[in-house]
């Protein structure tokens, strides 16, 4: 495989959109002709006292698309006739653009010179919610799947995971590079056409900030890598393995929180995509093949399981306090009945499972057919 | 108000189970007739090496009761010719019992002498998941509601939390006493009739233990309290204070993660509800009287916001750590709109919104009558 042709445009309201291809297809040339109007982005990250986390407010997305109609869709290539949409060209790949109504942005009018206190009193800090959100569309098939994408094309999202990633991190003020993939309307999925989406932060987020957290004190106490003891552990243990490739472990983590959770962590010290090899991600998209089939047979009767598709990456700051790895996960407990999170989870932060890792690791395996 | 009547009695399983009535009321005597087996309750807790936090698996709830006929409702009392309850008595003003599904229990089999790593390795920390989960009834009307309870029995209610708090916190096993209650199937409810829950945590919560955090290191570096300091900077703020009583602060805190949030935080040191003195009860009670008719009014068409009520309580080792403070908190966005904790969210634990806590403070003052 080649290496992937990037094409630069910029939509009629000035947002970035990048076009990834196979080498040898059709210059991408065409123009955004709607004379769209630049989306006032009004976010701001506060940050709790009692807790010490960030929220991000961004008012402006109350009104972003809700489950268009099939003729507005705004991730189908503009088609002669068709309904304008976000991708000019009447066809692609792989695109990648700035999201309409992000909630993080690098266009924030007010982000010089404003009050870093809310109403001024020092213990409600705020700040711009500087960053970006990225859209990617990786097949201009509405009705397809991240599943169904023949396997050249998973390859190749590595390689726009990767991009993305590198030059997402050269941003000074971004402090962790998040790709993401929200599945089903039962999760809130407000676009049919299936979708990515990159989220690039200004601070490291809860979930990676324990993990660095975790990896420090382990490196300190035991000098070996959190990382690589938990590969090695998974694989003495062997119960939770759903397959065990040259480069990556297929598990589902030992003290998994979600009704079906699954984990794909780098052997190496990996922190991130850019840093992966060419037979890594030769590696990584085969998995990918045979584990997105798999989670769509987990529940009988269900053709599309919802999940969250989740890559954990290290902060950009300290590559060595991370490692890459995909959570993958369903808050669907069985056809039809979702996990909510209620007072435990939503109140208090304590998951409460009503599986075991053990017993989605065994289903895993069954329906796992390696590529 | 004069003292609640306690009378403790047995559920034909062995549960526990705890009448509070009024002085006066007749005695409760009735007894559990059902010849019900105890379920074998199998919870383990398990430490995410990754992360930190604990998770709780608890197999046994795969069978537990949902959304069960209205004449099979285990919550109502038991009355002639029907079919025979929870609640053995044929009538009650308020009940505590063990729930029959427990996520945490005093009753594991395995407690003693259990390996403490999953599989022997000791990256994985496992425990039993020791501890107990109480079902709180407050009305016998399967379609009442917290709101629609008199005063006289809210204030009731706060008794019995106090109550509750107290004898459990005695446990040894016990580090956090969590009441709270959550409302609506739109957030996986499984029983109609409305109730509480208490869960006795046998570690700190990571929200718990995140405020202690934010605690300690305020208390060492400017030897005031947060939360002190958090209700001065409400009140001098003022556009999300709610309502401010003589014992409380009513508001919306600056940095409110969830579409509607509102907190009733104590004014003065309280760690728990043990320590309210009788006036601060009754205070609160009057504030619990208008907050709960406000929420019910917070979206139009709306009958009945869904919601979690979340009794943040201090450690019970460590009450310096914490202020008594109920989190009351909807998912829900505009009428009939969820909000869904997808990537971001779930997969990063940064949290979202396109509200501001301003606004929803300015909409729920509207709303909020004093008694």
């Amino acid at each position: 495989m080649g290496e992937l042709r990037v094409t630069r445009t910029n939509l009629s309201d000035g947002r970035e959109l990048l076009y990834f291809d196979e080498p040898g297809t059709p210059e991408r040339t065409a123009s955004d002709f709607r004379d769209l109007a630049r989306v006032q982005t009004e976010s701001w990250m506060r940050r709790d006292p009692l807790t010490g986390d960030w929220a991000i407010y961004a008012a402006h997305r109350q009104n972003r698309t809700f489950l268009p109609p099939a003729n507005e869709d705004p991730l189908a290539p503009t088609r002669l006739g068709q309904h304008p949409s976000e991708i000019p060209e009447d066809d692609y790949q792989i695109t990648v653009f700035e999201n309409r109504f992000p909630s993080l942005s690098m266009h924030l009018g007010f982000a010089e010179g404003h009050d870093p206190y809310v109403g001024g009193n020092e213990l409600f800090h705020r700040a711009p919610a500087l960053g970006r959100c990225e859209v990617v569309c990786f097949t201009p098939d509405a009705d397809g799947s991240f599943k169904d994408l023949p396997l050249a094309r998973k390859r190749a999202l590595i390689d726009v995971w990767a991009q993305r990633t590198e030059e997402l991190e050269a941003i000074d003020d971004v402090a962790l590079v998040f790709p993401f993939e929200n599945r089903g309307e039962e999760i809130g999925v407000t676009l049919h056409h299936p979708h990515g989406q990159i989220y690039s932060y200004p601070f490291v987020p809860p979930r990676a900030a324990a993990i660095a957290k975790q990896a420090r004190t382990h490196r300190s106490s035991r000098s070996t890598s959190l990382f690589d003891e938990i590969i090695a552990a998974e694989l003495h243990a062997g119960d939770r393995v759903i397959a065990d490739t040259p480069h990556f472990l297929v598990f589902t983590p030992a003290a998994a929180k979600w009704p079906l959770e699954i984990m794909v962590m780098a052997k190496r010290a990996v922190p991130s995509f850019p840093h992966l090899t060419s037979e890594e991600r030769d590696d990584l998209a085969a998995i990918l093949d045979s584990l997105f089939r798999a989670v769509d047979m987990f529940f009988e009767g269900v053709e599309r399981t919802p999940y969250i598709a989740a890559w954990n990456q290290a902060p950009a700051k300290s590559p060595d306090d991370g490692r890459l790895h995909l959570q993958l996960f369903s808050l669907m407990r069985s056809p039809g009945r979702m996990k909510y999170l209620a007072g435990s989870e939503s109140g208090m932060g304590v998951w409460v499972s009503d599986t075991t890792p053990e017993s989605v690791a065994s289903k895993m395996r069954q329906l796992y057919v390696p590529d």
